[in-house]
């Protein structure tokens, strides 16, 4: 138990940010530097200096027509009933659109008012006004003119306004160099194969976008094993030459985290230990005069504390000068735009579909689905864990619970900074209730046939699924439940829990249950009453496949209590799979996909209806329609027979119940 | 006027992209290309394909927390009064987050709940679970899974679970190449010396930022002349070197327009001409199963008919499937953002502060300035001429006159399609009235100073600014309007226009009127009673400048009409001085700023008060507070001082009246 580091208190987030930002500060070390950008090569950069036009455009005083210029006083007099007729070279000369309009010339006359009598004589029938179909010369720009403000994110219109006032070159804010140093002896290269215990570096792949994405250039460095003075020189070689560092991990209090120390040797930690979950073991020091800043190893808390720290100190670095302060902003839609990273993002209120308990030692960001159901907003938390880096992925935004809040209960409106566009969120399917990886492939087909369409889909089980419909909190509730007595799929349940109400069923797919078990099949299993003598692991409480576990148990006679691992849960079909291609675990219930993704055997246990309950009048939204054309379509069921195990001669057809 | 071509019809703007959108299908033109892109560099890139994880997330069953390993079963019956005591190796392992749990040990105690005894002796005083503390392996993410969907834009996060799953690659959509041939013998480079008659080639850098941001890769061509033959080996050349081509300009009616005829000859061109405005002569084109776009040559128009047309193909070519239809899209504050040119922007309803005609014959598409001024929004029109690009510069957003209508009315309400967030609107200074270099400084001191706050200024003259303040659309109003009886500023306008309401004068600047004549005073004007001898121009009517002019006119005794020029009218004080160093204009009246930007003389007319009008109660508003302390301080006195022309003694100064 030696060499732990303690954090004797965390400290806010707010005032941490605040705290750090200030000794920067008084250290000089968030001064952006300013450059020179090829005025073509400009697009996004942010200009550090206002612009002046070096010269006027247009140049000189041009036609704003095609036709003819004329003197405009020698016109007066001309009419219908007296047309005026003009010789070229003494009374007019052609001009095209853009040609000078020179003395004695004065205006124009268009093309369409001009009759042509031959080559060199025209005749006009109305008198014009001077400078009629002129442009002046300087009329859009004139030199000395300000054409950019300082401060300002250079859009295509501005690069072509500073070529047209002559501005070859714009003075911009340099993107700051982030050094990234990934750290640990069990870290591996993305490339390598791993063994054992390893574990590979993703984090720094992400940082290196998010570096891009606050306005950064990402420098990363190989990974640097546990070691005090290789860290320590790692360090000092990214601070001499980079803007910044990021340090990763080593952050926390395991007994190989040096890197607290290192950077209490060579520069001054400001802050170690924040009150925020994930997140808590960030530190932020200074070194030689730059920023460096240690960093969790969990993704998600490496995620949140970049977000939090990392992201507002580029932004000063790269001249934006935004704090984006307390919260977690970007992993927007926008990926490539770091304005989306500076701003507040956009925040819904949002009905919680699940209770949430948090502690009061810190402010938790929960990442959430959100979807619109009905005329609200509905937020379904994800999964919490400072590891669950897919929750990033899955998530359309967060909700924060405050530092001194115990969190909030299901059903409450909650505030949720989204992720994404607002649009984007009404525009998606909202799915909860059992899972199968067919969610995932109508997902991936949605984006592709119905643009600005999405489904999102929260895996609950089917009771959870069916319990978020009754409360409004879902549109569509994929369920696989067994009506003992009857031996049916589905119909009982929602009849039961859906009592008068007008409700649908969306027939999916038929779907073989079974038991996976390890290549091989090393202990003979061939049933539910062999499970016995295995190891197993179950789904949780209200899956379905639970429900036919119990249901199998039931008719074989076994208790719950015989099964070694009952208690042991796993949330998905593919989480079983893993479980079981491990050391620790011989068997689980789940579907034939998941066995073969996992390279398992599979013993079938019987075939189930896995379908969608809906409210009948949602049959008609954009959403659903677009659900259930996939759902019937070749394309789909050709999917399924690639994937193997499914059946689908009833898919989208809708039974009203 | 031979060789015009002649535009029979104009197509409406839908149905020319659906025309022809539907011609580039059916030639299978618009089939986006797959590529493999290096994970660590696929920011922002559209997933061609599901990305599906190679490996489990974590590996291996891992403690999720410091402390140690355990075997759960043999902790059974541990409490405070009977603690177990546990020996190394044995009965434990020392773990550090991440690292492996194997069998035996199939549980972790977290570091805080261990007593150490001695180095191989520890003490718990509470049984656990199986399990606890443990992430199952693939808890994150399992093999086979579909960790990433078909169609979605790459975030920092994706290419964290990418990285962890195995995925070095991804299968991504190729950025289309759009070649950008710039044509016309008067335009040049511009780094090239301009000669009376030459245009700079401007829109092919905005074009290339405009291929960038909607998701392609530019390449631009050297500029071609109007030589038929030439241009038809420039186009050639370029379709069989890119996805897609943009031609530029000549796609009008002018003598020398050859690129319609040479699409002819080489493609087949399926529109010529849309009913918009601006943005008219667009040439929609296939040439060798490519697109060839000709877009029209002002910059405005340029850039309207890019977005409506290039882009939509563009984004077809890149994957992203989204048809923008029918509006501009983009120019939007994200510059690097190609989803922001996909989207729809918000649009927000606002009262229009002045009157728009436009014909029936097309949809016309103006731009504005938009401001939150109370609780309303108010669009102010820009400058409505295709030349205009400092109109794309300064607009927040657009509206749409539909083909169908003659106009909108002032102060009725509008949709502006927002380039901008509309939190950015809501924290914008509305200003309108005078016009004075002063407030692009204060404009740009703004955005560096109050990072979020902007300063929106639109130029109307004093009289209109008053006018607007009244009607409730602009906060500010900049005035310089002199009361010929008390020969006081701008307090007796005020008063007059604003009877009982509670309204403050914010002092602005002295500043010096005059003169403004060519370098050396050819015509030797010493003051207002020489004009009579030059030919002058004007400012518009309402502008202070022009009110100062009527009474200096009056004091001399000289009639408008025996000044030439009279009528003829420019809308700053910068117009006014480039028209003075243009050949026709010997004269003008303004600040001496503007002349001394193009080195013109300038004789000393008077000396006048700029102030700003305001409501009372807007005093507290924190984009005014944040105006006056701009105003007041040194920084600004400095530019001033620089600048020159300007007294600054009372600057900030608050006059309730």
């Amino acid at each position: 138990m030696t060499k732990r580091n303690l954090y004797l208190k965390t400290t806010p987030v707010e005032e941490a940010l605040k705290k750090y930002m200030e000794a920067l500060e008084s250290e000089e070390c968030l001064l952006p530097v300013t450059e020179k950008a090829d005025t073509y090569e400009s697009l996004g950069r942010i200009t550090a200096e206002p612009v002046f036009a070096k010269c006027c455009s247009p140049l000189f005083n041009a036609a704003a027509m095609d036709g003819i210029a004329v003197r405009a006083a020698s016109t007066k007099g001309a009419s219908e009933s007296r047309p005026l007729t003009l010789n070229l070279g003494e009374d007019y000369k052609i001009v095209d659109t853009g040609d000078p309009v020179k003395s004695p010339f004065d205006a124009v006359v268009m093309a369409e008012d001009v009759i042509e009598l031959n080559d060199e004589t025209v005749q006009i029938t109305e008198s014009v006004p001077g400078w009629q179909h002129v442009r002046p010369i300087g009329e859009d720009i004139v030199t000395g003119e300000m054409i950019i403000p300082s401060h300002h994110r250079i859009r295509p219109a501005d690069i072509g306004v500073m070529l047209a006032g002559g501005n070859l070159e714009v003075p911009v804010f340099r993107k700051p160099a982030a050094g990234i140093i990934p750290t640990g002896t069990e870290i591996i290269r993305p490339n390598e194969q791993p063994q054992e215990g390893d574990i590979v570096d993703s984090n720094s792949g992400m940082f290196a976008a998010m570096v891009s994405q606050w306005g950064g250039r990402p420098k990363r460095y190989d990974i640097v094993e546990d070691d005090y003075e290789k860290i320590k020189a790692a360090v000092l070689a990214a601070a001499a030459e980079n803007d910044m560092v990021i340090i990763n991990a080593g952050s926390s209090a395991g007994t190989e985290d040096y890197t607290v120390h290192v950077l209490r040797e060579i520069g001054e930690v400001v802050v170690h230990g924040v009150a925020m979950k994930p997140g808590k073991p960030v530190i932020l020091a200074i070194v030689q005069g730059k920023p460096v800043i240690g960093l969790p190893g969990y993704p998600v808390s490496a995620y949140l504390a970049f977000e939090n720290f990392a992201g507002p100190v580029i932004a000063r670095l790269a001249g934006t000068g935004i704090i984006a302060g307390t919260h977690s902003a970007a992993a927007t839609s926008a990926a490539t735009s770091p304005s989306s990273a500076y701003g507040q993002e956009e925040v819904i209120q949002a009905v919680l579909s699940k209770r949430i308990v948090s502690s009061l030692k810190h402010r938790e960001y929960v990442r959430v689905k959100a979807g619109k159901v009905g005329d609200k907003f509905v937020a379904a938390p994800l999964a919490r864990g400072a590891g669950a880096a897919m929750s990033l992925v899955r998530a359309d935004g967060f909700c924060i619970i405050p530092q001194n809040s115990e969190g909030f209960e299901a059903g409450e409106l909650v505030d949720v900074q989204l992720y994404k566009d607002r649009r984007e969120i009404e525009n998606t399917l909202v799915s909860i209730g059992s899972h199968d990886m067919l969610m995932d492939l109508i997902s991936d087909m949605m984006a592709g046939r119905f643009p600005g369409m999405s489904l999102s889909s929260t895996h609950v089980g089917s009771m959870g699924g069916l319990m978020a419909l009754q409360r409004g909190e879902t549109v569509i509730a994929p369920t696989h439940l067994l009506d003992e007595e009857t031996g049916e799929y589905n119909m009982a349940y929602i009849k039961k829990l859906f009592p008068g109400e007008d409700m649908s069923l969306i027939k999916g797919v038929d779907r073989i249950q079974g038991i996976m078990v390890k290549k091989g099949n090393p202990l003979g299993i061939n049933g539910v009453e062999d499970l016995v003598r295995a190891r197993y692991v179950n789904r949780q409480r209200g899956a379905g496949t639970r429900v036919l576990f119990d249901y199998k148990l039931k008719q074989a006679g076994i208790s719950p209590a015989d099964i070694t691992g009952y208690d042991k849960e796993a949330a998905t079909h593919m989480a079983v799979a893993a479980s079981v291609a491990s050391e620790e675990i011989d068997a689980g219930m789940g579907i034939r996909p998941a066995a073969e993704a996992m390279g398992l055997d599979f013993i079938e246990v019987g075939v189930e209806e896995y379908d969608f309950a809906v409210r009948t009048a949602d049959l008609e939204l954009p959403q659903v329609k677009a659900f259930l054309e996939i759902l019937g379509s070749p394309q789909f069921h050709k999917k399924l027979e690639e994937t193997g195990g499914y059946g689908w001669h009833q898919a989208g057809r809708i039974i009203k119940i």
